[in-house]
């Protein structure tokens, strides 16, 4: 995680003279997100007397700019419902964004918090809570979004590799290409949809003790199955660093979850597919960055194999863990 | 510019939990020097009325652990004289720094600023008065540490390399060899001493507006000569992108240091040397890091050129540029 691209002070005011927001006080580069660089930006308004932290990002790949007016507009619609997602700021003109450089770049209202690294009971009924929140406050957001990272992309993905290369990565790799097959002939069709996150890790959520202060990195919401974006969540939440299985973590995001949405029984049924093609969505993105990223580049890979042991697991335990 | 290290809310929550600056509210990993990860935190007091901000330091490479007593001891004692410069904050037992992982780690105050990549004039006089601030206040403190990158070091890194390699990197490079013995023959020995920063670069400043908030980025801090960083100051701000002199900046950097702390004749007799110098000591460094570091890293390189140039620029001029 770096910053790819060095903005000046200057040209950094420059850009915030184009905004609302006072004057520069402070910019520092942050170590944040694998597709964007980061600045903590502080401000002062002229009388001195308030201040305003935004981040400010610059988005260097993997966004399509076609896409940004939809993430962008996504976070003001949950916001204005009260949803803890940051702001973005609108520029005196009225727009969401902006080019340097050639470069798409917003500013977004800065939340405090910290991202748990071993998250309590607490925080997995917050999580789960508030991910039922966003679903509910993005259910009459006017615009919709494929899935570009559904079954069909996991097969497509894996297909594209050589086995013998697969294997070189992890034994169990190959076999996950007829695995995503099976996943993608048995995936539902008929759930309830809205935009949902789609990439609920730790990482994306920052808390305020066991408060849920802020939920950010919307740059994978898409229109699919809210138990879809559950499942992922619970897959992302619900192990620890040796991918082993914490019962009390997993059971209490889904019970959070449905202290304010509770799930029909169709989607409660599909959890265990679903919980394993949110586990496939990451063998096959985490294999494609494996092979593609050069191991000194600036980005840390991700070992595909914890969503394989993940994946595994859901398979041979998943209706004892999402019980009917 | 990255964080080296990872460090986890856990962690850092648990080093924290060793000084008394209430609970954890938000860390960011900041891209901030070569030599170290850094990580703006921000704090919440018990009574969740008043908040600290920090910079957290861990010490990763270049800097000797031996030697962080006195660069922390410095910065404390410049505060206490009100020089624009960041506290430590010391853990409850008292100690400035502790270790993580094996890597020594400090806790410093946060200032905000921006570094200005266009130095007003305004700037040059304020950043040539703090530096003579800063050597009055360092006048008596009780700490010595010699200047590894002196004559001596400038001669032994660059006669280290092949002339071939050298002039791989640049055409003028070779020459630099000779003309750092030169400079070595005629170094003074005899000028006014005490600690002085020797690395004052526009990123080592911040400012609010034409103000001097913060000096910061003291490892190479040393007991040398109070006008040869007077110097460095000088051949680091006065030059544009283009490597040219910019002579209302540099002569209102030598004003506003005499406005705090008048050179003495030898001192300004000195001063073409001194800057011929401090090129040297950032060719010869850039150059070795030029051939050390690999162009995949994570860190940029600095051309050494740029250096090349401004040295070439005060042989010719210095006299007039420092007239007697």
């Amino acid at each position: 995680m770096a910053v790819y691209t060095q903005l000046g002070t200057g040209q950094i005011e420059d850009l915030l003279s184009q905004y609302d927001v006072g004057a520069l006080v402070s910019a520092k580069g942050i170590a944040e997100g694998v597709s964007n660089s980061n600045w903590l930006v502080e401000t002062a308004a002229k009388n001195k007397n308030t201040k305003g932290r935004y981040i400010l990002t610059m988005y260097e790949r993997r966004i399509d700019p076609a896409d940004l007016p939809f993430f962008l507009a996504l976070l003001d619609h949950l916001a204005a419902k009260s949803c803890p997602v940051p702001r973005t700021i609108h520029r005196c003109d009225g727009s969401r964004f902006t080019m340097v450089e050639g470069k798409a770049v917003a500013l977004i209202e800065f939340l405090p918090g910290t991202s748990p690294d071993r998250p309590t009971e607490a925080q997995a009924w917050a999580i789960g809570a508030a991910l039922a929140q966003i679903h509910l406050g993005a259910a009459d957001f006017p615009h919709e979004r494929a899935n570009p990272l559904g079954p069909q992309h996991w097969c497509d993905t894996l297909a594209d590799y050589r086995q013998d290369l697969l294997e070189q990565i992890a034994p169990a790799l190959p076999a996950m290409i007829s695995e995503a097959q099976s996943l993608a002939q048995c995936w539902p069709n008929d759930l309830p949809r809205c935009v949902i996150h789609s990439d609920l890790f730790p990482d994306n959520a920052l808390f305020l003790g066991d408060k849920v202060n802020g939920l950010i990195d919307f740059y994978f919401a898409c229109t699919d199955f809210m138990a879809y974006d559950l499942a992922v969540t619970h897959a992302a939440w619900s192990f620890d660093k040796q991918n082993q299985f914490k019962p009390g973590i997993g059971n209490t995001i889904v019970s959070g979850y449905e202290s304010v949405r509770p799930l029909e029984p169709a989607e409660r049924a599909a959890l265990p597919v679903l919980a394993q093609g949110a586990c496939m969505r990451f063998v096959a993105s985490r294999t494609a960055d494996w092979i593609e990223t050069s191991p000194s580049a600036l980005v840390t890979r991700k070992d595909p194999v914890d969503f394989v042991r993940r994946l595994t697991f859901y398979r041979e335990h998943g209706c004892d863990v999402f019980p009917n």
